[in-house]
């Protein structure tokens, strides 16, 4: 094939699923579920179950399994935990299958369901999931959550920088006006990312809710090599 | 009341009418529909009536009226002319009404219909559409066009261009990562205009078509003084 495409998509309200049946779609979202499900694998989790739907979720619980939903980052009253990276610690998920479920993140994990495959990426493993797209002979889709189908600053630098890194390996092209503008947000954010992500509105929601102690985790590159992708539904790390 | 908000919306998909029905929404699509209509006012024109469907502006033009349409750059064949403003000649449209359809300008004139005041904005007529802002009470949607459906880099400068004036007034506060963004891709593009729009999706759609002679112009501040509302469905210059 000749250069493969690159493109990026602001939020869910903007996804054309039937352009991407032969892409690699990535999930971003990294404040916090894309952060969160990084770190699980991370951490040792066998298997992730993201569930869109909060009642599908309880179903779940009801049958014994570990639960982490949230909605506007307030954990729900029947579940294990919420939806900060620092919830899913080696002590809690080694080995294990957690069902999962968020505001925006998981649905947009059922969305890209007729995507050639689906990976889950951030700042967290930037340098794996990257690496990974390159050896794949695909278009790529950078998939930003946002916010309640509004566009948003952290997951598009984080997209503008993958996009970076996939341009710089010569094999994609882009004529995608998001993906430019991602890249130029990165260029701006890249020399100061927590001083950039300060004005984002998720910035403010998570301070407001006293949840924004894992941001500077968030924004941290490469702290782990894994690779979640779906297999069946199910979210495994794609090296095990 | 307190400061006024100012929010962006980058593509029709993700306006959220019930939101803003107490807001001046200003419709931008630089290249070339909200330029074209400024063009026109300039040009002396009476009254624009803006129609969303091809059928609705063939029936106009089957009972006299001057029609301008296009779909995709190209002009419908019934139509008189299309969509650049170098059709909008003052020997063409002085004291004239004329009937206008584009692939996406004007069918989010009618999106935004529930909106307090609906203007149309271009960077030539910058100054006066945000001059005319501040003096409203009123909150402000900055809407660009896309490109079906899409977010494009054009329509987002400009946004952030006024987001910046309408900033510098002091009248105004904005929590809407939209906006941010829009001021950042502003401040990159803002000392070399055509230079920046260069790389943009648009720019070589409308070059591959022949159609690029009118960007400079597009791009060209205050060109007029002219401010086209919405008035009873039909557009009119506000001050005339």
């Amino acid at each position: 094939m000749g250069k493969r495409k690159l493109e990026t998509c602001f939020s869910p309200a903007l996804y054309e699923a039937e352009q991407h049946s032969g892409s690699i779609v990535v999930i971003i979202d990294i404040l916090r579920a894309s952060s969160a499900i990084c770190t699980a694998f991370a951490n040792g989790a066998a298997t992730i179950i993201p569930v869109a739907e909060v009642h599908e979720a309880k179903e779940y619980k009801d049958r014994g399994y570990l639960v982490a939903a949230e909605r506007d980052g307030y954990v729900l009253d029947f579940a294990d935990f919420g939806n900060s990276p620092f919830n899913f610690t080696s002590e809690k998920v080694t080995g294990k299958s957690i069902v999962y479920s968020t505001t925006n993140g998981t649905g947009i994990i059922k969305m890209a369901s007729s995507a050639s495959e689906i990976v889950i990426g951030s700042f967290l493993n930037i340098s794996a999931v990257t690496e990974w797209m390159t050896k794949q002979e695909k278009d790529v889709v950078l998939f930003c959550a946002g916010w309640k189908n509004r566009f948003n600053l952290e997951d598009t630098i984080c997209a503008g920088a993958m996009a970076e890194r996939l341009l710089e390996s010569g094999l994609y092209t882009t004529i995608c006006d998001s993906t430019l503008a991602a890249l130029d947000l990165w260029g701006l954010a890249k020399n100061d990312l927590p001083g950039y992500v300060e004005k984002a509105a998720q910035r403010s929601r998570l301070r407001s809710k006293g949840l924004d102690d894992c941001i500077g985790f968030c924004l941290t590159t490469d702290f782990t090599k894994k690779i979640p992708v779906i297999r069946n539904g199910y979210l495994v790390d794609n090296v095990s």
